[in-house]
C-alpha cells in the first residue's frame, strides 16, 4: 500500500475474495442501501435452494433490526437441509465455493452471493457471520466466522454445539447499510419471490414488527430438479478434454453416449459418420487436433435433439397463476410457455403470464415483472433482454394502451442464466433467448388482444341490447294501449332472439 | 460432469479462471460479436497503458484477418514498455494477475480482460496466444501460451528468442467470432479512443486493407500518473489492519502520517484528539475494537482534505478539444471540469465538453459520448450514471432541442471507476459521482444556452439590420430624386450607428 511512483511495472496476483472486496459493486454491494438489499436477497435465495434440496415447503423468517444509526442486523432462518459441519466454514467464508456448480437450475449460481454479504458485514462492522445449522437430525452447531481476504480462507472464530428445533440453517450478520432506503425494495422482493415460488412462505420482520407475511399460495412442492449430463452442443474444447481425461479407456462411441445427454447409439453413429471418426477408436488416442475437429462438429451437427428439461423447474401454469392472483388484484390472466430450447447447449424455458387488473399502473406498454430461476429481478431493467424485447413489440396492435392496464410476468429458467453482472440483476441479450422471449410475448399479446376485443364487443352488444329492450318495451306498451288492454306482454324473449342470446332456462 | 440426481448437497471450489470461463458474459465475452469487440478493446487498452508507463506517444497497430468463415486472427502491436520475461506467462494466462493493482488511474483495472480474450480464443479455436515482447532493449522473446482453466496457471507451449525492432509487445490470438457485426463498433471504439487519448495513433487494418488510421491530434504526452497512499476516508477495517501489520513498531501518529495521503502532523493530531487516542501509542498495541473505533472515526472526521489528484490523468482542456475537433465537424465547443472529489476515499475528476455541430444527429437531448479512465464506453448506456444524470436534466431550458444539435463528451477518471460489471461498459450510480456529474452537465448546459441565445440574437439582429439597410437605401434614393441629384448618399454608417455596430476600420 505504500509504494509511490512505480517507475517499474510491478505485477501481482490477488485472490477472488480480494478481487470482489475491491470491486464489491460488481456483486451488488456498491452502496449502503443496495448492500442491505443484496445481503437479504442472497440469504433468502440460499434458503429457498436449500428447502428445494430438502423437498420441503419453505418457511423462511427474515428478521432485520437497526442496532445503531446505520448498523443493521439481518437474520434469515430456514427449514432446509442444513449444512454438514465440515462444509460450513468454506460455504460461508470462501469466495467461489459452494454447492452451486452442477448442471441444473438453482437460484444461486456463482458461489459468491452470501460470501459477499459476509465480507461486506466484516469490513463495515468487524463482526463475524453467525451460522446456526442442523443437518439430518444430528446435533445443531453454531459457528462464528470471518474471511481472510488475502488468502480467501475461512477463519473460525468460535464453534459450539447448540440445539436447534429442526433441520435447517439460520444465518445472522451485521452490516453497515441504509435500511430505510432498502426496506421498500426488500418488501417488493419478498412479495414477488412468493409469486415465483408460490409454495414458499416468507415472514419479514423489521425492528420486531411484522412487516409482511407472504406466500404459501400453493401447497404442492415442485418435482426435484435433476442434474444432467451436458448437451453435446455445449461441449467446447475445454469441456471435451476434461470429459475425456477420465474416460481414456472407452471407445469413442461409448464415451459420447455416456458423457452427453440425448445421445444414444443411433445418434452417436450418425454423428461419428458425419465427422468421419471410427466409433471403436480409443478416447486416449485422440490428439489435440482430433478434439478440435470433434468440438467443431458437435456444434455443427444438426442431428441432436434439444436439451432435456429434467434439470429445469419452471413455475408451471397453475402455480404461477396462483402466485399472481394471490398477490395482485387481477381481472383476467393468461399463461403461455416456450421451450425447452437451448443457448450454447444450456437448456432453458420461458414462461409468462399477461394479466389485466386495476392494480397495474396505466401505461402504453405493459408493466414488466422479470424472474430468472424463480428469482425476481428488480434492478437494471432497461438493459435486460426481457425489457428490450418487450419494447420492440408494438403493443397497440394487441389493444394494450393506457385504457387497458396490462402487466407481463416473464420467467426464464435455465441451467445457466446469462446474467450481465455478478449482481444478477439483468439478463444478457443472447440471440436464442431473445427469439424465444419474442415468440412468448407475441403469443401473450395476441391473446390479450383477442380478450380485450371480445370484452369490448360484449360491452358494445350489451349496450345495444339494453337500448332495443327499452324500445321494445315502449312498442309493447303502445300495442297494449291500442288493444285497450292493461296487460303489457314481455318482450325480453324477443330481444334475446334478436341478439341470439339463449338463456340457460 | 457425470453426476446425476444430487440426493446429497455436494460442495466444491473453483478457480477464478473457471469462474469466468463458465460465466464469460460477465466479462464481455457473451456472444461472438461482443467477444471480438471485447478482445480488441482489451488488447488496445493494455497497449495504451503500457505506452503510458513508458511515457512514449503510443503507436498501436491493430490487424484483424478472417482465417475461416468465423475464425478471426487479431494482432495488436505497441511501442510500450514491453514485459520482463519472467512475468509474461502469468500476465497473459492467469486470471486476476496483472500490473493493475495500484492506487492510480489505469485503463485496465481487473487483471481480467486480456486473459479472458486468451481464454476465449483457446476454448473456441484451441490456439494459444502468441506474445512477442522486448523489454528495456534486451533480446526479444516470443511465447505461445495456454491457460490451465482448472488451476488458473499458465501452460507455456513454446518460447524462443526472437528479435523485435524496438521495445514493446505484440499479442496475436485467434478466436471464433463475428467480425462483420463487430467491425463497426471497433471502428467507433478506435475513433473515440483517439478522442480521449489524442496523443495516441491507432492504425486499424482489416483483411490487409487499412480500415482506419486515427489519432496523434496532440503531441504532448500527459504527465506520469503517480500511485499514492490511500486517502484516510477509504480506510475500512480490512485496509487498516493490513497497513498496521507492517507497522507494529510505529507510534500511532507516525503510522497515520506515513500510511495515508494528505495527513500531516497537524491533521493527525486533531484527528487523534477527535477519536481520543494517545498519539504515542504503539500500533501493535491496538486491539480489534480499537481498529473498529479508528475506522469509524476516519470516516466521520471532517478535517481531512480532499484526495490529491496526482494519481489521476484527466484529458485536459486543450487535448480534449483537439481530439474532438479532429474527429467531429464542430461549430463550437465548450470545456468544463469538476473535482478532484472522492467516492469512498477514491479520488475522481469529471470533465466534459459540449459541442455544436452538424455532424451530430438532431435530437431533443444531447448525444452522449461516455469515457472512463480515457476508455470510450459503447455498450449498456441506459443504466449508466452519466446517461441517467443527463436524462434528469431539462435540456430545453438550455436551448437544446432538435433545431440545435448538441453533443456531450463526458470523461470520468478515478483510481477506481465503479463499473457495474467486469465487462467495463457502464458506471454504477454512486451518489458522490452523480452529484459531480450533475453539476458538470448543468455548467455545460448553461454555457450552451448562453451561446445559442447569443447566436440566435445575432441572427435576429442581422436580419433586422438588413431590412433597415434596404429601407434606408430607398429613403436615400427618394431624397436624392427629390434633390434632383444622381449621387445617392451611402446610408451604411447610419444603419451601423442605429444598431450600435462599429466597424473595425
Amino acid at each position: 500500500m505504500n509504494q509511490q511512483v512505480p517507475t517499474e511495472t510491478t505485477f501481482g496476483s490477488i485472490s477472488p475474495a480480494e478481487f470482489f472486496y475491491r470491486n464489491r459493486q460488481l456483486a451488488g454491494f456498491g452502496n449502503p442501501s443496495q448492500a442491505v438489499y443484496s445481503a437479504v436477497r442472497e440469504l433468502i435465495e440460499n434458503s429457498l435452494d436449500s428447502c428445494e434440496d430438502a423437498q420441503r415447503l419453505p418457511s423462511i423468517d427474515v428478521r432485520m433490526t437497526s442496532e445503531d444509526s446505520d448498523i443493521i442486523r439481518i437474520c434469515v432462518s430456514d427449514n432446509g437441509t442444513g449444512i454438514a459441519e465440515e462444509y460450513v466454514p468454506r460455504a460461508f467464508a470462501t469466495v467461489l465455493y459452494g454447492s452451486k456448480f452442477h448442471n441444473r437450475q438453482r437460484r444461486g449460481t456463482f458461489g459468491l452471493g452470501v460470501t459477499m454479504a459476509v465480507l461486506y458485514g466484516q469490513i463495515t462492522t468487524d463482526s463475524p457471520v453467525i451460522v446456526h445449522t442442523q443437518y439430518k437430525g444430528s446435533q445443531g452447531k453454531e459457528y462464528a466466522l470471518f474471511i481472510d481476504v488475502e488468502t480467501n480462507q475461512p477463519i473460525v472464530k468460535s464453534s459450539r454445539p447448540l440445539d436447534r428445533e429442526y433441520d435447517g440453517t439460520s444465518v445472522t450478520l451485521q452490516l453497515r447499510g441504509d435500511l430505510k432506503r432498502a426496506e421498500e425494495r426488500i418488501i417488493e422482493y419478498v412479495r414477488l419471490s412468493t409469486v415465483s415460488t408460490p409454495h414458499a412462505q416468507i415472514l419479514l420482520e423489521v425492528d420486531g414488527t411484522e412487516s409482511l407475511k407472504s406466500g404459501r399460495w400453493w401447497n404442492i412442492h415442485p418435482p426435484p430438479v435433476i442434474s444432467s449430463n451436458p448437451h453435446p452442443r455445449a461441449a467446447d474444447l475445454e469441456m471435451l478434454r476434461r470429459l475425456a481425461q477420465n474416460n481414456g479407456e472407452k471407445r469413442l462411441q461409448d464415451f459420447l453416449v455416456a458423457s452427453f445427454q440425448k445421445v444414444g447409439i443411433k445418434t452417436s453413429s450418425r454423428f461419428l459418420k458425419f465427422v468421419s471418426f471410427d466409433p471403436a477408436r480409443k478416447v486416449s488416442s485422440l490428439t489435440r487436433d482430433d478434439f478440435g475437429r470433434l468440438s467443431t462438429a458437435l456444434r455443427k451437427f444438426d442431428g441432436f435433439e434439444n436439451p432435456d428439461s429434467k434439470s429445469l423447474s419452471p413455475i408451471g401454469k397453475e402455480a404461477f397463476l396462483a402466485g399472481i392472483k394471490s398477490t395482485f388484484n387481477t381481472v383476467s390472466v393468461y399463461y403461455s410457455s416456450r421451450g425447452p430450447s437451448e443457448w450454447q447447449g444450456n437448456p432453458f424455458i420461458v414462461e409468462g403470464v399477461i394479466a389485466i387488473g386495476d392494480a397495474f399502473p396505466r401505461s402504453d406498454i405493459p408493466i414488466l415483472y422479470r424472474f430468472a430461476n424463480r428469482v425476481p429481478l428488480l434492478y437494471d431493467s432497461s438493459e435486460d433482454v426481457l425489457t428490450k424485447t418487450m419494447k420492440r413489440l408494438n403493443w397497440k396492435r394487441y389493444n394494450v394502451d393506457s385504457s387497458a392496464p396490462a402487466s407481463l410476468f416473464i420467467h426464464i429458467c435455465s441451467t445457466r442464466v446469462p446474467y450481465k453482472a455478478a449482481g444478477k440483476q439483468s439478463i444478457d441479450t443472447i440471440p436464442e433467448v431473445e427469439t424465444e422471449v419474442l415468440s412468448l410475448m407475441r403469443d401473450l399479446g395476441r391473446h390479450f388482444g383477442k380478450t380485450t376485443r371480445k370484452s369490448e364487443k360484449a360491452l358494445r352488444e350489451g349496450k345495444k341490447m339494453r337500448e332495443y329492450a327499452r324500445a321494445f318495451r315502449h312498442l309493447a306498451k303502445f300495442g297494449a294501449d291500442l288493444a285497450g288492454t292493461d296487460e303489457v306482454p314481455s318482450t325480453s324473449r324477443l330481444v334475446k332472439q334478436l341478439f341470439e342470446v339463449y338463456p340457460d332456462e
